[in-house]
């Protein structure tokens, strides 16, 4: 009965349970390592996917939803998912050139449990799962409980996923659960996927009958007129759409949503009910009466403006500082900006001896890789959300100087 | 690829994606269907485990959550579970007699999330399980897509979980992952767990290295004098307490909590990053300032009063409508009660008859069957919670109609 993990005493061991295997088999996440490292005091930090503290709405969110407490007798009660917010979403994804009814839209806590209650809803254990090489840590959090053989696509920061590389392992054979992507303001690479490859990966959906998550979190901040519509709009059958607040409202809300085809929905509600109860939250409660109130289209205006000034302050700050023999990208949208070192180095080598000498931090490609983090091991992310103009020229001033003085293992 | 429930036609089933497994072995939850009939317009409800919604503290959590907001920069922010929160908690805990550190309390998405979780960290797929034959239906719906093996003990509306056939199955061989029990105002019992039952269990827990789901939902609804120390509070290593603000303060909050081995905080943290991001909610932040404001007090006095007043309105009511041949208990607190009808009838088959004729509606024990229905299917509960007296003597007065009538099928 015994199975101790953490080198424990004996003493320790009589006193555990017995973990599950999934439990046991789970290795610590590459990004919590990270926010250790990036969160010491005195750090100037480039590394964690933080909105912009000073950008929340906390004066609207706060009246908001005092007046929905007070005035709404069951706003705390147990209650059935907000028909109100469903139907906000549904013109918020109008936005993003999609159609859809509120009987497709599942209200989540988060993106995350989208991923985790669509993971549960798809994928068996020991099932396939397509990926980016380099994608958001969540999603393979979210899958590893399943053990999937995970089946990996080149990618990169200026075009994103590889589209020939997915036609090639369908018509080889592969028959994924699903393909996650992250088609506009990729996190980590800051690419957008050209006109081109959403088009063929809709038709490659519907040919193979492969379900395409689509992870749209930083959607609604690029440029209105010059955003690509999400994938979404390409595909209405086989592209899951996964929405989140976290990033244009404010994290702490936990709320998110997905747009599937409604025959879907009752299954996602049974999972949801299973995993913390399908009922109307506060944080659903708070945005939906912000939304209500007609506060969002001015707050994106203010985002899109603020994040793209930060944007170029963090590329004038790279041109002024970095070294030769490194390069990096241009987001059109989003925080994050993707560099690419020299390729004999370590990036996560050199995050130490950045946040020592220093004190800045970034987050290493290797974080993000779907397997083997090879091909991504000299890149890096830099997250400039939550960072002001300021604070940016200042931290890639010290990037730059880390850069210069780091030397590579042989 | 193809692999259609719920008789689709061809074309549905050209849109389908394939399901997992885990899905497609999940049947419909009981409660649901309940709810469905007892939320029809018109229909007198005792079905629905609802807190009353007329004590919800509206104002105190509008006005803290607002200032919450307002002051604090980071409340919206994705942080750190919080400090300050898992201490209140852990002087909420000394109230049932528990001691703990705050390094022992882990945060959730409602006691639903604490369940969900710990079945994740204990529980292998086909895995052993020990549940009571009649029990909240949150358990099994968290532990199903584990497909286990539920290994049943008798209860009682009198003294809950009969511990000896606890005894019995371990003594037998049965190694389960955990055992999860009510102990104190029991769902759908109302039982409250004798002190000599709760030593020995205890006992057990250490003999035999068997965690404990100790679900104490209802245990600060008791009497403060005379309500039993919560089965924590006879074993620190073995016993895993999982809390709710859900039925003291307000369900939509989203805050539970479970103290368990410090070891294991670091395991719930990663289990909870895959489900939805461990980080601290509005909700969290909204229970956070109103403890801190001092409020718990005085609400769970009024709160203690208010529901016994409708359970001796609903025992005076049973008193006066019910037809020979029915039993019912005595909860000390909570505000679940049991019926016994006459061994050959069915609770279920009664329910569709007394929505219909009486506009009344109750919980057939059917829908807490933790496996085999037989033994409950001719017991019910009734949840008067959220009914003040006047309704509840009102409905009463159905139910007996509805009994009197009543013809069970041969």
């Amino acid at each position: 009965m015994i199975d101790v993990q953490d080198a424990g005493t004996k003493r320790t061991a009589l006193r555990e349970p017995r973990l599950s295997r999934a439990v046991l088999g789970m290795g610590s996440s590459g990004l919590r390592e990270v926010m250790e490292i990036a969160s010491r005091p005195g750090v100037l930090s480039f590394a964690v996917g933080l909105p912009a503290t000073d950008l929340f709405p906390r004066e609207a969110l706060a009246a908001g939803t005092a007046h929905a407490l007070r005035t709404e007798p069951a706003a705390l009660q147990y209650t059935l998912p907000l028909r109100e917010l469903k139907e906000e979403i549904v013109r918020i994804m109008a936005l993003r050139g999609v159609r859809c009814r509120p009987e497709q839209v599942f209200l989540t806590s988060g993106a995350q449990q989208a991923m985790d209650l669509l993971s549960h809803l798809l994928l068996d254990p020991g099932g396939q799962v397509v990926l980016e090489e380099a994608i958001y840590d969540g999603i393979r959090i979210a899958v590893r409980r399943f053990e999937p053989r995970i089946l990996t696509v080149p990618t990169s920061g200026d075009c994103g996923i590889d589209v020939d590389a997915v036609a090639a392992l369908l018509s080889g054979g592969a028959r994924p659960a699903f393909l996650y992507l992250i088609p506009e303001s990729h996190n980590p690479l800051g690419a957008s996927l050209p006109l081109e490859s959403r088009q063929r990966l809709a038709q490659l959906a519907r040919d193979y009958r492969m379900p395409l998550l689509e992870d749209d979190t930083y959607g609604l901040l690029g440029d209105a007129e010059r955003t690509l519509p999400a994938l979404r709009a390409f595909e209405e059958d086989w592209v899951y759409y996964i929405g989140s607040f976290a990033k244009i409202l404010a994290p702490a809300l936990r709320v998110g949503w997905t747009v599937v085809p409604e025959s879907l929905i009752p299954r996602l509600s049974m999972l949801k009910h299973a995993a913390d109860v399908d009922t109307a939250s506060i944080g659903h409660r708070a945005v939906a009466a912000y939304l209500a109130a007609g506060h969002l289209p001015g707050h994106l205006e203010t985002l899109r403006r603020e994040y793209r000034r930060r944007r170029d302050a963090m590329l004038a700050a790279l041109a002024a500082h970095m070294p030769a023999g490194t390069r990096w990208n241009r987001p059109e949208a989003g925080f994050y900006l993707w560099v690419e070192l020299p390729r004999s180095w370590d990036a996560t080598a050199l995050l130490r001896v950045a946040a020592e000498s220093e004190q800045v931090a970034f987050a290493p490609g290797e974080a993000f890789a779907a397997t083997d983090a090879a091909s991504i091991r000299h890149c890096l992310r830099l997250s400039f959300g939550n960072c002001s103009p300021e604070r940016i020229e200042e931290g890639a001033r010290r990037l730059g100087r880390a850069l210069s003085r780091f030397t590579p293992a042989a």
